[in-house]
Formats: C-alpha cells, sequence, structure tokens
C-alpha cells in the first residue's frame, strides 16, 4: 500500500487541535505558555536495531517513542504541553502506521498533550519527538541541585527492561507470564510525569534512568559536583528480577537502563513529602542510597552499612556508540 | 576515529548558553519567551539520498539543515529563539562532525539563537531539526489568511536549486561559473527570517517554498480556500535559469522545490509596504500574480492578461514518497 506523504499524515497523525492555539498544517504550530511559565524542550532519537527490536508491536513503539521523551519532562517536573515527530520510513504501510499512530496518540491524549508538527519522509526507521512542556519559572528539576547529606530516591523498580531484552537475547529464560510482565516494562514504559511535579519544590535534584543507574547517577554528580553511595540491596526490583542470579540482578539494576524511572535527591526531612508525592502520583519511592561530598566518588555497598564497596571498574554508562 | 555519544556532543554541539535560561545539558532546556508572545514551534527532517546528496560539504549540510527549519518560522513572522539537533550518523568521525557543526552554528549564530537540546545516535545519516520561535500573540502569518484580490509575491529568485539537482543528474550543463552560484542555491539556502519578520502586519498569508511552487502555492489556496492566477513571465530566475531552454525554466520556476523563499499574499494596497519590507530584510520581491475566487482554481498563465493558460494537469507537489 503506497500513501502520499500528506495522506498519510493527515490519515493517522491529525489529532483534533485543543491546547495549541494552532496545531499542524500551517508552516509553524503555534503554542501559548501560561504567563510566568517557562518552556521545557526536549529530544529524543529512536532508530531500529539500536533503540527498539523490529519484534516491537508497532503500537508499543508509537507509545515508547513518546514516552522516553516525557519522561524528559517529568525529570524536570514540566507538564507537558506539544510534541512535534520526525518519522523516517521505510515505506508508507498503513497496516504498520495505524497502531504506531494509535500507540502514540493513546498515550499523548492521556496526558492532555498533542502533535503539534512533524515531518514524514522515506528512509530506514527511526522516530525523533521533540516535546514541550512548561514549568513555574526557577521552580524546574535540574541534575545540578543534590547537596550531600541528601536522600537519593528512585522511582518504580529497575532492571525489568534489562532482563527483557536478556530473554530476547536467549542469555535468560522466564516462567510463566513473567517474560510478557518484563517484556511490558521495555516496550511500554510509564513516564513519572506526575510525579515530576509533584516533586517540584521537594526533590532538590533529579534525572531519568534511560542510560542505566549508575550512568545517570554520574551524570547528577558531575552536575552537582557531588559523591554518592547506592545501597545495592534497597535498590526496588520486581519478583522477576530478583529471582534471578545476583550476577544478572547487579548487571540488570545498576547499568541495564530503558528503566525510564526518576532518580532523585531530596533533603532527609523531605521524606515524608517525597512519600507523599509518590503516592499522590501512583508509584512507590524507594530510598536507595545518599548523596555525598564529591571526594567519597561513586559507592555502591551490598547494603547501608556494609564496610566493602562493589569494585566499580568494569562499570560504564549506556553508550550509544559503544558495545551497549 | 571513535568517540563516545557524551564526547562528541560535548566537543563539536556545545555552544555557550544566552537566551535559553538552561542549555543542553539536562533534562530539558528551559526557555523564557517575552510576555505577550507565541510560540512557533516547526521540525524538518533531512535524511541522506532523499534531501541532500553524498556529494554535499558536510558544513554546507549543517547550514542547510537548520536553514530550511528556520524558513518555516520565517513563513510565520516569527523571530528565533532556540532549536534542537536530533543527529544520526554511521559512525562518530570528527572529520565530517567538525565541519557539519561548523556550518550550523555560524547559521545560528548569525539569527542569534542557539542549540538547546538533541539526541546523537547510530544509524545512517539523518538529522532531525525543531526549532522555536516567538511571534506577538495573533500576528504569525498564516497560509490562510489569503483573500480574492489580493497580489501574489514571492522573494528572491525561484528554480536555481533544481536546476543544480539537474547538473548533478547529468540533465543539463552549466558554463563559467554558474554551477558554483545555483549548487550554493541548493546547498546554501538563505531562510528570508528578515522578510518574514517584515511582513507581519502587511502579508495576509505566506508560506516557505520547499516542495516547489505550485505544490505550496496549493497548501495556500486549500487553506484559504481561494484560487489564483500565475504569471509564469513574473517568475524572478537567475540568469543561469534564463539562460535555459523554456521547458526546463518552467520546470525548475513551477516544480522545483528547495527554493526557501517566501510566497505570501497581500492586499494590493500593501504594495509599497511590500517593497519597503524587502528592501529592509535585503532581498526583492516579485509580485507574481493574483488571489482569485476559489471556484478559479489554479491557473498559470504565460504573462499577465494572456488568453491562454498552461495545461498543468502533469503537475503535482514534490513528495517524498514519490519519484520526486
Amino acid at each position: 500500500m503506497a500513501l502520499g506523504e500528506f495522506d498519510l499524515i493527515e490519515t493517522f497523525f491529525r489529532p483534533p487541535v485543543r491546547r495549541a492555539v494552532l496545531g499542524g498544517g500551517d508552516d509553524c504550530a503555534l503554542l501559548q505558555p501560561a504567563p510566568g511559565m517557562q518552556l521545557a524542550v526536549s529530544t529524543d532519537m529512536l532508530v531500529e536495531g539500536r533503540h527498539f527490536l523490529s519484534t516491537v508491536p508497532p503500537e508499543r513503539l508509537g507509545h515508547k517513542a513518546l514516552a522516553v521523551n516525557l519522561s524528559d519532562l517529568a525529570a524536570c517536573g514540566a507538564e507537558p504541553l506539544a510534541f512535534t515527530l520526525g518519522l523516517c520510513l521505510p515505506r508508507a504501510d498503513a497496516a504498520f502506521l495505524g497502531p504506531l499512530a494509535r500507540g502514540m496518540l493513546a498515550l499523548a491524549e492521556r496526558h492532555g498533550i498533542e502533535l503539534v508538527g512533524g515531518d514524514t519522509t522515506a528512509g530506514p526507521l527511526a522516530l525523533s519527538i521533540t516535546v514541550m512542556g512548561q514549568v513555574p519559572a526557577g521552580q524546574a528539576l535540574l541534575r545540578s541541585g543534590a547537596a550531600p547529606g541528601d536522600d537519593l530516591w528512585v522511582s518504580g523498580t529497575l532492571g525489568d527492561a534489562r532482563l527483557a531484552l536478556e530473554v530476547f537475547r536467549g542469555q535468560v529464560r522466564l516462567p510463566g507470564d513473567g517474560f510478557e510482565q518484563v517484556r511490558q516494562a521495555m516496550e511500554c514504559p510509564e513516564p513519572r510525569v506526575a510525579l515530576g511535579q509533584a516533586l517540584r519544590g521537594v526533590a532538590s535534584a533529579a534525572i531519568d534512568l534511560s542510560d542505566g543507574l549508575l550512568g545517570d547517577l554520574r551524570h547528577v554528580l558531575a552536575r552537582s559536583q557531588v559523591g554518592a553511595t547506592v545501597w545495592l540491596d534497597a535498590l526496588p526490583r520486581s519478583p522477576w528480577l530478583a529471582a534471578q542470579p545476583e550476577a544478572v540482578q547487579q548487571a540488570c539494576l545498576l547499568g541495564g537502563g530503558d528503566d525510564y524511572e526518576l532518580l532523585f535527591s531530596a533533603p532527609p526531612g523531605a521524606a515524608a513529602a517525597v512519600r507523599a508525592a509518590a503516592e499522590h502520583a501512583g508509584t512507590r519511592a524507594s530510598r536507595i542510597g545518599r548523596i555525598t561530598p564529591a571526594a567519597e566518588g561513586l559507592q555502591v555497598l551490598p547494603a547501608a552499612g556494609s564496610p566493602t564497596a562493589l569494585d566499580l571498574s568494569g562499570w560504564s554508562g549506556f553508550d550509544h556508540f559503544g558495545s551497549a
């Protein structure tokens, strides 16, 4: 089935315009941020074979492409406003595009945002999304605010997306419906948008976990000029991951990637406020360690109070030009 | 040469932050539109072999990728603020990335804007840019404002980019430095940003020419629910195109694509204001026809007042899934 570019966009990607002053179809979309608001902007690109497998159902791919972008807004505590889509497709295939658009627009709908512009072109399968949100001036959560003595927190559970990837790779087998559950974590992450907004004025620094806990934590430490201690046994994990050998658990928890949970710091006195924010957002928050002075670097202890840290010399952040 | 993703972005694409409240390096960039301003947003994606030839010097490619996006802001009369870049690269190659970034950031510098976010990934060469600008609320130039009786105008000259493509394809030969001149038009278009802003309150509708005059004009006609008459002999062309056979001229002028000039309408009484805006912006503006009632459709006459229109049944807009 061959559709022209304009037909294709009209057919699948033209939701009704609501929040935008002017949506897609003109040279630009027009948005009106509320008075006193700053605009938060982020871009993420997903390429087949690199960020998703060819086995992913198109509806989940559409969801995930937008979800990873919303996750960046969540990490800033921003309220999503709109997004644009650059779509590179091997062919205009309605059987693929229909569910792709459905998955993407369903998530957009749940967050009250709309697709305001985009560009479709022929080529290898890739999706490039830019998402825009708003945050009260001066209240954005940044990577740079962590201070020694702060608690370190993470939302949800970690490592299931990586565990699913290892099942696809044939390295791990999961009994029962475990595979479908962890596959859901990999293919259908839920961006922590409500939690991010609830953490404004509570968290001192935040980042979303896309490259793995240790890799992303290092970004916070570098920006905040601090160190951190992480307690391995405090890292929240699903029953499926908890049933794996210790080495698999460590790899998935510390370096897994694709978690799309929020990693954040907060002063110890804010613990009750953190728990209230998590409850409000319908997710869990786990205290997984502490921010330390920069000189102490990044340490992972088996448990809080353990005398000996793990040897991290073999760990590095997930790098899209590395061997993943 | 292999560079990691983060090194790569740091090395080539980290200009100083000025207009943004917070630039790249956090989960989101933060922007502060001025009070009373609407935000204008547009996305364009360029893929090798489809939007540019592998022979394009990287510096010009960097320029063009941003230029075609700025051209969308120009068509709305918006003032550019910032842009994000999704970059898909076969390999992290400094000899390619250095000039690519140089060409892109030089154009950004000339327009006083900065790169505030992005994503780099391995894969087939493609660039996806989202550009953001601001425009006083209610003053954006839209495609929908043309009215019967308005004059139809175009900036600069048309057709040179397509002429250059035909030289590359071996269909046309150009003497002297003609090839370098038209190649410049194809590879280094200048977005008409100053003209777009000067046309606020003057033009009744506007669009930028990316898909060819007739294809883009049809978008204006559809949005404004009007028709138009275009005078072929009034279409502005370079001496190199003017020296070509009539059939080549027509093809390049009417369907060429990649012109990145502004096509706009204005009431007849605004002609002096249009000329003043063009002079202010340092470009030329040519009156090329007239807006008519919708029932008259789109007609191309050899000249104003000619009794017989050209047969346009063979023309269609450039379509990225068509045979271009």
